[in-house]
C-alpha cells in the first residue's frame, strides 16, 4: 500500500468517524469548496447544502460502517468505491436504515492533503 | 477543447447513438472488460449483466438525450458528469420514463481510444 492509498484510507476513516460524532466542521473540512455531491432522484448539491443539512440534522444520530471495496489512486486523483450502511435516529427515537454504495473522486491538494470533490450516492432505504 | 475532450464527446455520442439503435455490440465495445456498473438498491454489476440485459431488452425502443454537465480530463483518465433522460418504449406499448444524473469514469487505452471503467447512475422513475 504506498502512502497515498493510506492516506486515503484514513481520510475515509475521519469522514466515517466525524460523521457518527456529528463533527460537521471536521467534514466540511475533508471536501473542496467546489464538491459536488450526487444522489438519485434529486439535483446536485454543494459544500452550503451538505452543511445545511448536516446542521439542521445535529441531533440525529447517525451510525454508519463503511467498507471500501475499491480504491485507485491515479496521478494526483483517486477514484473509490465504498460500501455503506447507515443507521440515522431521530431524538424522537425512530430509526431509519439505508445502504448502498458510493463513487468517489478524491482530488490531491499541493500541500498533500485529500479532498472529496466528487461523491455519487447510490444509497436506498433497507 | 483538447482532443482528448473531443474524443470523449463524441464517445458520449456514440454511446447514446448506440443505444436508441439498439446496438448492443457496439456499446459493449466502449467498455472495459473490467467495467463496474452502479445503480441505486443494488449490487454492482459488469460486462456480462449488462449485456445479458441490454439483449434480452432488444425489442424495447430507448429514447435517451444527454447533456455533459462537465467533463474533467486527467493523466489517461477522465471523469464526467452527464444528465440523462431516457424513454423506454415496450413492444406492447408502454413507455417508461426516467432522468437524472450520472457520474462516469473513463480509462485511455494504449491505442487512445477511450472507454468507460466506472458508472454510477442515479437516474430516477419521473
Amino acid at each position: 500500500m504506498n502512502s497515498d492509498e493510506t492516506a486515503i484510507r484514513a481520510f475515509v476513516e475521519t469522514w466515517l468517524q466525524a460523521t457518527r460524532a456529528g463533527d460537521v466542521d471536521t467534514v466540511l473540512d475533508l471536501m473542496s469548496d467546489d464538491v459536488v455531491f450526487m444522489v438519485p432522484g434529486a439535483e446536485p448539491f454543494g459544500k452550503k447544502a451538505f452543511e445545511e443539512a448536516a446542521r439542521k440534522h445535529a441531533d440525529t444520530r447517525t451510525e454508519v460502517v463503511g467498507e471500501i471495496r475499491e480504491l485507485r489512486v491515479l496521478d494526483g486523483w483517486a477514484y473509490l468505491r465504498n460500501h455503506l450502511a447507515v443507521a440515522m435516529t431521530m431524538p424522537g427515537g425512530e430509526t431509519s436504515r439505508r445502504s448502498g454504495y458510493t463513487l468517489t473522486i478524491l482530488r490531491k491538494q499541493p500541500d498533500g492533503r485529500w479532498l472529496l470533490a466528487r461523491d455519487a450516492n447510490l444509497l436506498a432505504p433497507d
